[in-house]
This record gives structure tokens, C-alpha cells and sequence, in this order.
């Protein structure tokens, strides 16, 4: 079968072995994959990951142990925890230190025409959502998870980077009636962020009517970012970080003392609450998508999806 | 009067102008002072301050507004807010944006015979806590603090740093019955943690039995107590940065992220609550004395706490 790969090369192999499905497992046959800039980091290293790249995708079970699956739409959390461990039985296997995670660590992803997940990760997909929103249930499932770094009573959120993920969040965020201002470097995509309810705002505009935010979250996967959100949010306010693979960056640490603020790293969501967001039409992904690509043009889909400022790159199977 | 300046250059200034007592303040007569690590800083430049130096110190009330103050003796509370701004009235007083910081930001400090500080930060110290004792209230107050932002289930929490601040975080943890480990680099420092009822470890001596913990404390001032934080604490765990002058250094957010940690920053705390302690004898900071100077020959306190490894270095009035 096609299956994409991105390190030590991007490479579209056209006859990956096909995957061997386990007990427990389901075998999914890809509808449409979303390419993310931890992909793109992936194909240059991060990791040490050399598998079938892709964790975003809307799909449909060819085989299962349990019946009912088979046939149906689904998406997935990506995080596959052992399912034995303290992490796991306390319902925290997203830290499961010996988990899997789809695309990313010891599980091939989903740029390939077929591939296996636990059943217990996977989420049906109701009818009233599309394959083209569906493909977007992983990142919206990580941009709701701010949510759950945030007080109750924190009203006015301040979002940096108005790329795909930013953009997301910005949505999660309205979505939870919270006052939402985009940061960002392009006034299209501040546009698509007013446009979905939330404030946009260009960087080099930013003064002092941002700053004393009650939270700040870093999207940009820059170094600056963290600088920045340090720079807005109020003392004792909350800086969420949202990029795994911003690269080091000096941080003085007096700022967060000083101003007792808490920075708090956010990764994964919870699927099903995406889904629910995607059914009732709360949040509407279609203005991200930048472009689509078969299946057999991954590469060049990788590749675009690599040029800056480009939003949601999705890869259909056919 | 003597008073002790430390930037731009260290110096005993024998006949500094006697302080001017304005609507609010009291007149307070020094008993002790206590250096610390951040006055240690100032003198380096930190703040960009350049008046007396001291925030530690119990004294005793000559002048003041409110009669039933005069001959007190008295700690405070080293942060002045301006009483009037949000932050303030919403009880906040550590966060106000103008505010002063006795020997810190904006007000001389207690190296000196005399200083003002205002009657709402006084704090009366109960005939049962000896000077000795009540000295430590300022960084016993900001070692408690750490409690607060500490998950209440949170039992298991590490120390990184055996000093003055760190022995003190070791107590105040210790006092609020959670099992607390303080790793260090000096096997003398170790035991008094052990004996005031932490475990201590030689920081070469760490191995995988404590990853995993529940939270971490920095309290080394070194860069490389953060990332050995992060390295220890479990995924959504918390760290709490306690050394407002740490040297800026190489962060890599991806493990924040990646295993979502809560990184918090901490300052002060409620002098009430400290002196509550101290008068309860559950935290007995005599152990940690290394030497005393009378106020004279304040230049040589502050240089012998300079010498690495120094524990809290009192200078008396006389």
C-alpha cells in the first residue's frame, strides 16, 4: 500500500507492508489526513520518529474485534496508553509512559491507505459532520484542552500566531465564551479569526491596551512567543504553551517569579468533546483549509504544508 | 544614622539622613536584620537599586499614626501597595504595579538604625518568638507560599537546593505534612534538613527513585535547577520557581509541553502566617544561623554571605 514517511527523508513508499491488525485493534482505511507543524518537524528529526507520518484523519473501520465498529467513520485519540499502568487505570493515559502515540512515537500514522488503532482510542463520527471538518476533531481537541489550563474566571485571553493551530484555539476559546484577541503577522488570517468571533490584532500593533491579560497562549512555535506572553499576561495570570518544538529559548525566569505567574504546557485533548463542538456546528473549519492533495502527492502536500504561513494542508485516499 | 547602601558599590554609610516618617508609617528601630541571596543581587545591580539594603528584620515601633503600635515589636509585610489601585482593593497588594519593596523597590530598607514602613504592613511579633526567630519570618513567609501553589493532593515534593531558601521551603513543607526531599550539594547542609524532618539527598546521589515527583521546588538560583526540575517531576506535575535572579537560561518548552507541566513562579507570602508558626515552634530556624555582625561592620556580613554555601548571616543593632 502508499504510505508516507518523513525522516531520515520524505518519502512516498508504494509498497509500505501492510499493517498487521492485533487483538484489541481496529484496522482503518484512510478518508482524509491534516498535515501539522509537528509533522513537519517529524520529517526533520523530532522524535527520532521514522515511521508512516499522520496523526489527524477521519476514516473508516474495514476490520475490528468488536462488530459494531466495523463500517463506521471514525477519528481517534491519538494517545494509545498500555491501559495497565497507574497513569492508565487513573484514566490519564495520555501519560502513559509507555503509550503510543499515532504518527509521532512506536505507531505508524495515517498517511497511508490503511492503518491500525486500538479500538478503545477511536470516536464514531456522527453524519451531521463532514470528513472535511471531521479531519480537524485532533486539532480542535488540543485547542479546547487550553481550556482546561484556564480559571474559571479568566475572561480575556490573548492568542499568539494566527496559523492553523492559533487559529483553532481562537475558536475554542469563543466557543467558550471567552474574549479572545489573535496576535499575528498576517492580516488575512486576523481576518478568518474576526471572521470566527474572535479580536485580530497585527504584532507591531500591540500596546498597552494588551497587556495585563488574564492569560496568554504561545501558538507561534517561536522563542519570541514565550517572551511575548510574558510581556502581556498579567501577575499571577497564565501563559499556556501550545508548541512542542519551539526551539530553546533564554528565559528569565524573575519575570515569572517576580509576577508569580504560571506557565503550564498543554498538549492533547479529549476527542469526543471535539466531535460534539465539530456536530453542533460551534466551530466551522472549513475557511483553514489551504489546499488538498491525493494521497499519491503526499509529498508535495508535505511540502506545501512546509511553506510559511500556509494554513490546513488535508490528503485525501484518492 | 548607619545605613547600608549596596549598589552602585557596597558601603557603610555612617551619616545617612534620618528617615522621615510621612501619614501612615511607622518609625521603626532595627532589632536584627537578615541578608539574603537577593540582597546579594541588589548589590550587583539587580533592580537597578540603589538605596539601603535589607527587607529581613524584626524591630521595634518608636514612631507611628496609631498609638497602640508604639513599642511594638514588629516584622512587615516588605510589600507597600498603593491601597487605592484594583489590585490592591481586590486584596493584592504583592502584585500592585506601584508599589514599593522595603529594600528592594521604591523605599531604604532595615540595614540601617532606623526606617518607615507602613503601619498596614506591621506585623506584632507575640513574646514567645525570640528575635533570632523572628528575623526569619520574611523568607519563612515566601518559603510557605510554595504550599499555595501546590495541588492539595499533591504529597511528594522535591527541593532542589540546600540552602538558606531551600531549608526553609524544606520546614515550611515539612510543616504542612507533606514528604518532602531536599537534594543538595553539601552533606552538612543535608542533615539539617534531615533533622527538621526532610529526607536529603546529595544531588549526585539522584537516581530514578525520585522521577516522578509530584512537584519540584528550585530554590538553587542556577540555571540548571530548572531543567533538573523539569526532568523530575512527573507529566502534569508542578514546579515552582522560587529565585527571582536566576541567570537566564536555555529552556526547552517541549518537555513543558509535551508532558503538560504547570511551571509556577512564587514570591512572597502572609507574614501572619509565618509568625504563627515560629510562635507554634513547628518551624525552628535557629539551626540555620551562621553568624552574626552588628550593624557596624554590616560590608563584612554582607561579604560573608557572599562565600558560597553560607547559610543566613544576622546583623544586629548594636
Amino acid at each position: 500500500m502508499i504510505a508516507l514517511v518523513g525522516h531520515p527523508e520524505l518519502r512516498l513508499v508504494p509498497d509500505f507492508a501492510e499493517p498487521e491488525r492485533r487483538p484489541g485493534e481496529a484496522l482503518v482505511e484512510l478518508r482524509i489526513a491534516g498535515i501539522c507543524d509537528t509533522d513537519l518537524q517529524l520529517c526533520k528529526g523530532y522524535m527520532g520518529y521514522t515511521g508512516v507520518l499522520g496523526h489527524e484523519f477521519v476514516g473508516q473501520v474495514v476490520a475490528a474485534d468488536g462488530a459494531d465498529w466495523v463500517g463506521a467513520r471514525v477519528v481517534a485519540d491519538i494517545n494509545a496508553g498500555c491501559g495497565v499502568c497507574d497513569r492508565c487505570t487513573e484514566g490519564d493515559s495520555h501519560h502513559c509512559a509507555a503509550r503510543t502515540v499515532l504518527g509521532i512515537l512506536g505507531r505508524h500514522g495515517a498517511l497511508a491507505e490503511r492503518f491500525v488503532v486500538p479500538e478503545r482510542c477511536l470516536v464514531r463520527v456522527p453524519d451531521a459532520v463532514t470528513d472535511e471538518s471531521a479531519v480537524f476533531a485532533e486539532p480542535l481537541a488540543a485547542a479546547l484542552h487550553v481550556n482546561d489550563d484556564l480559571p474559571e474566571h479568566c475572561r480575556r485571553v490573548v492568542v499568539l500566531g494566527d496559523g492553523k493551530l492559533g487559529q483553532l484555539i481562537a475558536r475554542a476559546l469563543v466557543a467558550s465564551g471567552r474574549e479572545t484577541v489573535v496576535v499575528g503577522h498576517h492580516e488575512d488570517k486576523l481576518s478568518l479569526a474576526r471572521a470566527a468571533g474572535a479580536s485580530g490584532l497585527l504584532e507591531s500593533a500591540v500596546g498597552s491596551e494588551l497587556h495585563g491579560a488574564d492569560a496568554v497562549v504561545e501558538a507561534t512555535g517561536s522563542p519570541s512567543g514565550l517572551d511575548l506572553a510574558l510581556r502581556l499576561v498579567k501577575p499571577r495570570g497564565t501563559v499556556v504553551l501550545k508548541t512542542t518544538v519551539a526551539n530553546p529559548g533564554a528565559l528569565d525566569p524573575s519575570r515569572i517569579v517576580v509576577d508569580e505567574i504560571r506557565v503550564v504546557g498543554s498538549r492533547c485533548g479529549d476527542m469526543a468533546r471535539a466531535v460534539d463542538l465539530l456536530a453542533a456546528r460551534r466551530v466551522l473549519p472549513a475557511p483553514l483549509i489551504a489546499a488538498r492533495y491525493p494521497l499519491r502527492d503526499a509529498e508535495a502536500a508535505v511540502r506545501h504544508a512546509a511553506r510559511p504561513g500556509t494554513l490546513k494542508v488535508l490528503v485525501t485516499a484518492t
